[in-house]
């Protein structure tokens, strides 16, 4: 067994087939002729542009938008002038033939892309790989592998996978997927993801321990592989196989259903993101708005204070992807801990009980007001709702709707639209926050339960600490009892109660928030339709029977056992 | 104004005595007659032994036993045939005078104890320069600063006051102490504050700015000195010290008093400790029990965990102490954040949310099982109870009271005595503990609310830290709605409900928590009998209709202003 990182989920069984890439020796000697040497590099710059452009469209038509982009931003690669530029330099002045420039340049940016620490530009390096690759194929004449006709069964063993390779690939054909190298984010994984093809990339040395036509057994989900299993381990992972094909079958007929208890009562189910373009994944899995968009991003990894029009292209460009469902965008929520070096922020003895968040934000006007701003710009072009994060008493929230009626007052002022009825809410992952509210049910337009922090601060633990991490449990009585609390003082009040921690895709913890009465569910973008689903189990009157005997007992063990007694599936 | 460290409460007005000490210089010059030399120091040592005992003597009866101690520890010192030794050696070896002697080898173990960063190492210095500077003083034959016959009203300013001086202090005629060096726990701030004159420490230079007869005013609770100041401003702190005075018989009409609120309600107060010789303080104070012994000291500036034998002896000290009254002891309560080399502790990101107090003890058994033996020897010599630090679930009070069975039986079996129904009840101070007191009152024998952490947990602000320390607050509602939850689930359940953090001292809490129907208060034995005159100017009826009005208030500015505009004095 051979144990690498699931990157797409599913169970692959197949006889492998190793993609080796041809060889690309070329005989580097000076050339005489440097015209002739140039011309020759214009035209495998044009043909590469060309294929690549192809290959690119016949992308989007078979896989989706967002992966196509990869390509085109090679097209864009290949007509930076700069870079042929210095191609043509090195001809030009080295004598060098165009094989070994177009070496010589890729590898230089290569170099400089893969020496800063940042998963971008280490994203750019295997772009700029890909291309010399494909630039050095078409001057030596070499052929593309071919995995459009490889048979059917086959599981693709290979160094990495190249976008070059897999616009070839026909996931008829296809059942699984291997490679040396890669990770979650990478683009075969995404490829992988995408084609719906299990695979498990990151297996050192896995193309040397395989030969073409062994029987190979994959867990995309669990990230293990085997080589030549035996029949009763192949069994067993051929029922795996049905069961996971089964369930996501199971999944499928949720898609645009409404998400509602088996009863009837209905509920909201949206989605977490951190990213503007992971927006799209959420509409393309159903989700039926964002309830949490972190703004992090856009503050992170960067010299300075992004400016209010940066963050508005932001917004705005979720808001209108979502077409109209509710965006809550979540203020920015940073401390001591995170590496943002322009905003010179102490190290401190508790980051996480330090100064952050919207503590930091409300002494940070010159952070906070553009953002604010920016928000309500991009209110304009959808149903963007501020959401505050870390609040801990009243006058925090008091602060910055007085900031946000002050942005508002200017932009009226200088003729700019807004939504007048912006909605306002907070995040309740604080204590505080959850024995106020009822107080700030009065105030704030809606919460979102923030499960994770909340189960921290609650649990007086560090869940990234390994020595205390077996405290942080949700199904503690104790954090259970603050979440009842938050969500029937919200709904007593009218507003809208939602939960953006991990606890909201939790299939076992929902009966109980159904019982309490919570009316919106953000999860990550994968798990919207087992959410759906999850909930679609109970009725309204069975969750409040086990929600009354889950709140009776007094410790984790007994919680979390009770309630895997009487899961649905 | 010169400010320093107000070390002895009240106002002092007078005229300036400088105390200078005399010069000790002497001729130092290689003695011919060894054996002579030697016998000049041997009856100098003898001498000194006998004037320190005798001084001992008379500042036990005038003062008290603890500052005795002082002096006490000076005639072992000047016994220990070591020190004595080497200056003999000097003598005989290098010929020295014994002036020489004595002032080379004090000199060497001051130097030796004042390189150690230690409290306790740096009184010791101060001790070996002290006995120097009587020795000098015995051989060259010089008088000892007479400070028995200063004038009435005379404001005593000196380098620093040694105990030698201090001893001859009549407080009759001395109405206030300067020094230029010394800080809250130094000797003449121990001394200050047993002879009840007011002192100002610390204030540098103050000995030349002073003039012998300039007329001074001092602040020794808020550390502020005037010399000759105007009319206005003398007349403004006679006016203080009359209201100083006044309020201190006051409160003495409170000693031997029982501690209840103006319709009769009884409630228990005690005090807080840090260490076993504080307990005496305690019982001078009128304290009806110790509240909180926190055991701590016991673990730090020492090489490895101390024996189950030492801390029976410090348990059983207290006890003993007590003469019967209610020892709440705490068990350890350290974490990443204390300087414990021998327990080996990871430095944590989170210390405040990380493995300390309960959850190192239960993970560390070879350090917490001779603790709970300790502590239940002990319990055969006085009312002791075992309270459990920063609980946040029912396993570890379930965990806890599983050893001490254990410990129980191991102690029968040994024949060893001990009180069979010791109480064990818990620290309520983490979000957790409070949201299911009414759970833990059904196990727990007692709790204690450690409303310094309770409300830094809630608010989720480290008070450590100055950006947030604004929100460190107990009135804030939030902290209020959960002291009250605690209290009201306690007592509910028929067990004692205590405070031991800063806020049970707060009188302007004081209504709230005997509406809410605490019935143990906790504070420093210097408080006793403030907090007892605070509870008594409350009725129950009074104290609800504040509690009511101050629990319907949604912000902490809110609830402190309408606190203190409700004050009784």
């Amino acid at each position: 067994m051979y144990t690498g990182i699931g990157a797409s989920a599913g169970i692959g069984i197949g006889s492998a087939v190793i993609v080796k890439e041809p060889s690309l020796a070329y005989d580097n000697k000076a050339v005489s002729d440097v015209d002739a040497e140039k011309k020759r590099l214009a035209e495998a710059l044009d043909k590469c542009i060309a294929k690549t452009q192809a290959m690119a469209d016949d992308m989007k038509e078979r896989v989706g938008e967002k992966e196509a982009e990869i390509l085109e931003g090679h097209v864009l690669l290949l007509m930076d002038p700069e870079m042929t530029g210095q191609m043509e330099t090195s001809i030009a002045d080295d004598k060098m033939c165009a094989e070994a420039a177009v070496e010589k340049i890729c590898d230089y940016y290569m170099q400089m892309f893969s020496s800063i620490d940042d998963e971008m530009f280490q994203q750019r390096a295997t772009d700029v790989c890909d291309i010399k690759t494909r630039l050095l194929k078409i001057l030596l004449d070499v052929e593309d592998v071919d995995l459009a006709n490889v048979p059917e069964g086959t599981v693709l063993v290979a160094e990495d996978l190249t976008p070059s390779m897999t616009a070839g690939i026909n996931p008829k054909n296809v059942t699984g997927i291997l490679t040396e190298v890669g990770g979650k984010t990478s683009h075969s994984a995404i490829l992988a993801r995408a084609l719906e093809i299990p695979a498990v990339l990151s297996i050192p040395g896995i193309t040397e321990k395989i030969s073409n036509g062994d029987k190979v057994v994959l867990d995309g989900s669990e990230g293990q592989t085997y080589i030549n299993p035996d029949e009763k381990l192949q069994a067993e992972y051929e029922q795996k196989r049905v069961a996971y094909l089964e369930e996501k079958a199971a999944l499928a007929q949720f898609v645009g259903k409404e998400t509602k208890t088996a009863d009837g009562v209905k509920v909201e189910l949206c989605a977490n993101i951190g990213k503007p373009e992971d927006a799209l994944k959420v509409v393309e899995c159903d989700g039926e708005g964002i309830g949490l968009f972190r703004t992090e991003f856009l503050f992170m990894d960067r010299p300075q204070i992004p400016t209010e029009e940066e963050q508005f292209a932001a917004y705005k460009r979720v808001a209108e992807t979502l077409e109209g469902k509710p965006v809550i965008i979540r203020t920015l929520d940073v401390g001591g801990d995170k590496e943002i070096p322009y905003l010179a922020l102490e190290k401190e003895e508790n980051p996480f009980l330090g100064f952050r968040a919207i503590r930091l934000c409300l002494k940070r006007e010159d952070l906070y007001r553009p953002q604010l701003k920016a928000l309500l710009r991009a209110s304009a072009y959808g149903d963007i709702r501020i959401m505050v994060p870390m609040v801990t008493c009243l006058d925090e929230l008091r602060a910055v709707k007085n900031m946000i009626a002050e942005l508002k007052e200017e932009l009226k002022a200088e003729g700019v639209a807004y939504d007048e009825n912006i909605k306002v809410g907070i995040m309740i992952e604080t204590p505080a926050a959850s024995l106020m509210a009822d107080v700030f049910a009065k105030e704030a337009d809606f919460f979102s339960i923030g499960t994770n922090d909340l189960t921290g601060y609650t649990m007086a633990v560090d869940r990234g600490n390994a020595e205390v991490a077996y405290l942080y449990s949700a199904y503690n009585p104790a954090v259970l009892r603050s979440i009842e609390r938050v969500i029937k003082a919200g709904r007593a009040e009218g507003i809208m109660v939602g939960m953006c921690g991990e606890a909201a895709a939790d299939p076992l913890l929902a009966p109980l928030l159904i019982s309490f009465g919570m009316n919106e569910f953000s999860v990550s973008a994968t798990s919207i339709l087992a959410t759906r689903k999850g909930i679609s189990l109970w009725t309204k009157e069975e969750a409040d029977t086990v929600a009354a005997k889950a709140m009776s007992l007094t410790t984790e063990a007994e919680v979390e056992a009770y309630l895997k007694s009487v899961a649905k599936h």
